[in-house]
């Protein structure tokens, strides 16, 4: 099961938008290392068998484990895809049968777990994560694939099973006759790292999209709605980073060591992988530096706002409230004002009014503070 | 006794939520290398030996120390797990039974020590922390673990003994007959290493929580709480980064140095220990830059609200002002103003205001102060 | 085509402005590896061939890809120099008459690319950039050129071909009959590689102006448009300095590898090559704090005029309210009020009134708010 | 004479507080390297001899330089500790005597220099600071000790004379027979660097203090005093930082180098002075973390402020303002108002008014303005 | 011409204080590499020759190129100073006597350039900064000098001619016939990095000094112009950081590479460079810390200050606008108003009136608003 359902379960309705990227698995504490942790209600997992050589390609869908054994020969390449990791009693026996290290299964169950990769005796274990975007709400969601390269076979663990990721590598298996089936398992496995990492470039493209529009709002339009998102945005960048940083180790050190495992024909394909992951990490220090920038960008529209309100209010209370205290002179009761009997009294105040008023506003417009005030209008419509 | 206790005895009213996570013990200058600071009134300390080999295990519960030398046999593993300092005489009749380095007794009593690995001619040495979670309140407690490991025995000295934290360990020794009794007292390290860091996953959990809680706060209802709340969040990750990174650099070193202490099959685990710490480091490291954007974003909620509150007083002043200024006007008393004795003086003028004032409030309704208003009003409710 | 014009074929009116330079290409995800991605409508590329040695120099212009096997002799020294990417039929058979590696095709094609150097068995691989001003507006594009070195001969595969940015080195290869033309290939492309980087100094140039002028623009007359620009501006720089620093390996990686294709004579320009990319990234780190730095000013600057604002309100509000509470209480209709009656007590109230004023007055002048705030006015005029 | 007496002498009233952490000595541009800069009016330096081996001890102080070649004899171990830095004629005479390089006595005169560990071909020169709080305000003043260890003799300049920092090492001497007196003056340079080590952590115990009660000020009662007072935080955590850096790679070169002025049975010593300085250098490291968030803290709490007043500004003006619009209509003049001549026109008008006041108040109180308002009014006092 | 008066010359009136610290000379793209860029109206350069050995030293002035190779011997030392760049023909001539690699002269002329150091096959060459502070304005200026060391000669080429910064060196080498004449050109080299290293300290010790003052501005009596004056600040130490790194890694070259053109026996007194320019970049690191400290503090300082002017408005509404409410009711014009008949209703209302108006003081005096308010006013006279 993906990390995503698993947690909309028991999360309530306040914070439902809010996805735990930053948690790994981790054993309760006292209890023994090795344990799984498996769901009671974990649906069986669904075996992909697929043999082939140069020649052809054999594959089996749905087998159970107990008819595994008949199918493991040494002569052609294997490729056994198991998705969801379902009851402990199956992954113990394809333990077995492919003979895993007792930490092994832990770190292909107890999900998720740091992407690494592990050399054992005749075995080399991968731990890798796809991504793929909500499509309903902005957000992404990690699956675990484990891979655990043999001398001729190779097996995938995927997390959940409600969507096949390398169904079209299979077909390509069946349809092309060339490279793919000639170079073994270990160019497969290029393929299929080469998939996962690929599958980070659409999530990081909606980022992209994201964020020019979060700067055209907190420019433009800065309101209480702008800061979460900004703050979100930040939040899975940062979860992404997480998740891309030790994958760009994996590559590194599958380069580097010049292991049994991978033959020197795939080494300058994983070439490739190390470009696309440093492409990948670029991308987002850039977005993260961005969307670091967006946060100023956010505060100082604020700040602008808040000039401008008090622009209005001081406009409002300089041109009036010296108004006001003029005619309450008038209003005053003092038995003997002059100006008070005079025929034209009455309109010689209001011309004294008038031309206060308009001095004021006079004063402001020329501060450029009306000027600017509609120019802040237009942008904003 | 642990850090916690040692300082809530001597702090006083104001500030007894803060706990002193920065302090390392030091000398007081002008004493010589090596004095042991032990409070007059400690507890004396509890021994607790166990005996085992892959055939049986022997457990011996509050033996004094001069009885030590007779259980002390090199047939068998040993490991005698002391709880609580103690007295200075019964941590130096220790010392000499098993032949510790003069400087050696210092680093597990004057906690506490920064975590470290040190190699003697016959001791490996291990200065580790554990934390737990403060039920009552936020935060969390250190506990300083030292552990010397020699050929076939190992020492554990517990800083406090409120609390066993190893019992499960030889619960598991005494019932288990596999692996953790065949493999040596270097794997049972391995074990209460990973005890110790396991330790630190579920106080995590708990930030985890506290930072979603503060992310609402901050964005939906900052107030004057939220800073310090957010500020002890900060303080408290610092703390747990730098107790956690020496502790990696203690686990590389072990993994690194081929020693006769730690055999090559313990290794192995020892790299799952690794992983457990990096992804400690990992999740910190984003729960930092969390908080920082949070204090940021508390900033700017701040920000926020100080426009809402300019926009009530500047539409409240805006209406009204220049209404009063009206009102005014007529309140003059000049003896000849026509409008005052026309009939429908007085009510032609409350129409004036009453449209002047439906103005204002459609200025404001069209640049969206009053419906975005409401918008935040809805929020906060 | 260049990056430019391709993102402006699908951008509308609001971001026209907006260049998104911190993309990369990727493969669809579940496309093969080594698909290319060309444009259907894209333009013939055109081929044009330089043959030379120390005596002479033949240019043909125009010519089809058929022509070229006649052409190559491993005689002379060959720059092929390619303008537009053109159609994959083309490239196919250029791929084939050079023996290309099946990915490097991909790189030239699937633009833009990461820059990089590659080694294949007989041919190094440079992905570089060359950088325009946009003359028109701020800004700059990306070009991408593609050099493949091989024994004795070059081959550049430029993005665009809408402008000849290699023209001048051919006049020069033309005329000169010195170094130029009897250092070999490894000489030109070193010549290549100089003037691309030396493209980025008039752009960098064009920045120092632009944050000389928004320098005086925050600190001056810091208004709503300088925000945008600010980031804009971080924007670029970060784009900048992400195109730069691959290209500073790519000299480094030249550097230090000693291969047969970069003769030992070249290696010494090589060197001026790495002085000037050095020089670039000081000047574009620099820039970069400077624009932080900006961020700061113009923050301030807005705080600054909030608190010019809040000071005239403050004293207009200081100086009249009170006067206004003064006229109010002669306005009051009490029946026995005795200084109504009193002859000179309208001009008395009339005198306390104005004293009450100036005071105020005197009190904000001392205060320095009177002073400073025309030492403001003055700045801004 | 230490660093600050120094400054004091030469340094108005304005900033007394200040100390000049931050220089170093510099020759003035054009002299002559190697030249002495001491001061014309410098107390004679005392110089106090100690000879000492395994056996017994001889002190002589007070001693002319003259006399020294008389005590110097190379069967024990010999410690010249000289304090005040003296005339210039004096430390010649020393420097011709132990056959100093030239360049040494400018390091060891012209104070401060930057700690350092250079090795000369019989003699190992460190210079290193020990650092005294000053009683009577805060702040902390350095003083420099150089180091000069040969064969069998150490030497040790104290840049003052007013305290002996390190007469309890004397007295130690006397007394213990042990290690102390066995080891020879390797063991000798480890006791005074751990002395001027441990110099360190009561000062920065006080910066814990300190740092708490900013934390209280900043966060209940942010004041103008507040913000210099981080600011002389942050600046001094700066100095001591960059004092105990250049001390921290001193040790690690002593530790590194295996020379035959310290011997491998000091080694393990060092290693326990290396763990001191780490530990140091983390708690500065946190408090300088600390002391940037309480800047945040700050500027947070002061915006809260203005948000606070604010309020008290928008409760009144918005109880107020319509309520003297509503006084000011029943003021005016008009001659038909028919409801001025209803009999309780006055008391429903004061209804009304009190009906008005009331809603908004309760409008308010709804918002928790003032409920918030009295929380904070608490929280203050 | 030194950097400054070059940039003065195409400066207007604005941005006159403002000095481009951050360009680099580049070439034109499309320039041929190693073009040498000569103003037209250059002042012709003034040469002086300096030969000597062990017993004697020759200075000739004001010589021409063409007279040099007669003074070129191999016997004894020789060191050629070239104040002023001057025309191309006499560098070149120069350049073929001294056999000079192509690009070199570029280096020396196209000024300012990166410092660095080379090697060619016979000569080294420096490229260095010397920085001398503007004694009219704030600020500093650089000059290049450019060393070329050879065998038994070292030429330098000043920038400028307005200021002979070596002439000291000249006279030492006449007077003194210690180790200065007997060590040769390599310890010549030395005395003249440290000239140039040591010209850093003065300017630097100003902006010491200038943050202080910026410090009390900022805190005390912060204003729009302490605003521009840290910016400067910042941007300025950029600057100097700017230069000094690159200079570091040319002594630390210098010290690494065991060329023959340093003999061992300088090696101990580039030490001593080494240490002066670490304190140099320790210091700037330090000042940029405290300049970015400040920012910060003028930031909270404007937070202050808008808080205090708030404080003025909201005691002066608070009082005023109620109290004018409540005159306001007594200016109403009812026909049934029973308290405006009473005798002592007037002096009744005005002691109510006072009444509230004191304690509204009283509450802003018990809210420590009015005590605050002064404390301020103190704090600035």
């Amino acid at each position: 099961m993906t990390q995503t359902s698993n947690l909309n379960s028991n999360v309530t309705n306040e914070s439902e938008e809010r996805e735990d990227y930053f948690e790994y698995f981790f054993d309760k504490p006292g209890s023994e290392p090795g344990t799984l942790c498996i769901e009671e209600d974990a649906v069986p997992s669904q075996l992909i068998l697929t043999n082939y050589d140069e020649k052809q390609v054999a594959k089996k869908v749905n087998i159970s484990p107990n008819e595994l054994p008949h199918y493991i020969t040494s002569a052609d390449s294997l490729w056994l895809d198991i998705q969801g990791l379902g009851t402990e009693k199956t992954l113990k026996q394809i333990g077995e049968i492919f003979n895993f290290h007792p930490l092994l299964l832990e770190d292909i169950v107890n999900v998720p777990q740091r992407p690494k990769v592990e050399y054992y005796d005749d075995q080399l274990v991968i731990i890798f994560n796809l991504v793929t975007s909500n499509p309903e709400e902005d957000g992404f969601s990690f699956e675990q694939i484990s891979l655990i390269l043999g001398e001729n076979y190779l097996l995938t663990f995927q997390e959940g099973h409600n969507k096949d990721y390398f169904d079209f590598i299979r077909t390509r298996l069946e349809k092309d006759k060339g490279k793919i089936r000639s170079l073994g398992v270990d160019y497969l496995t290029y393929l299929l790292l080469d998939v996962m990492i690929d599958s980070f470039f659409p999530v990081l493209e909606e980022y992209s999209e994201r964020i020019e529009k979060l700067e055209d709002e907190a420019i433009i339009s800065p309101n209480r709605k702008t800061l979460p998102k900004i703050y979100k945005l930040r939040r899975e960048l940062l979860a992404l980073r997480r998740a891309i940083w030790p994958q760009q180790s994996v590559i590194t050190t599958l380069m580097r060591s010049s292991s049994n495992f991978m033959g020197s024909k795939v080494e300058v394909y994983l070439r490739d992988c190390y470009d696309h992951i440093i492409q990948l990490l670029d991308i987002i220090e850039s977005y993260r530096e961005l969307s670091s920038s967006l946060m100023d960008v956010y505060l100082s529209s604020i700040s602008n706002q808040t000039n401008e309100i008090m622009k209005i209010l001081t406009i409002i209370s300089s041109i009036f409230v010296p108004l006001t205290f003029i005619v309450g002179i008038y209003g005053m009761n003092f038995e003997y004002m002059p100006e008070l009997s005079t025929k034209w009294g009455y309109f010689i105040c209001l011309g004294v009014l008038a031309m206060i008023g308009f001095s004021s506003l006079f004063f402001f417009w020329k501060r450029g503070w009306l000027k600017r005030f509609d120019v802040v209008e237009e942008q904003i419509e």
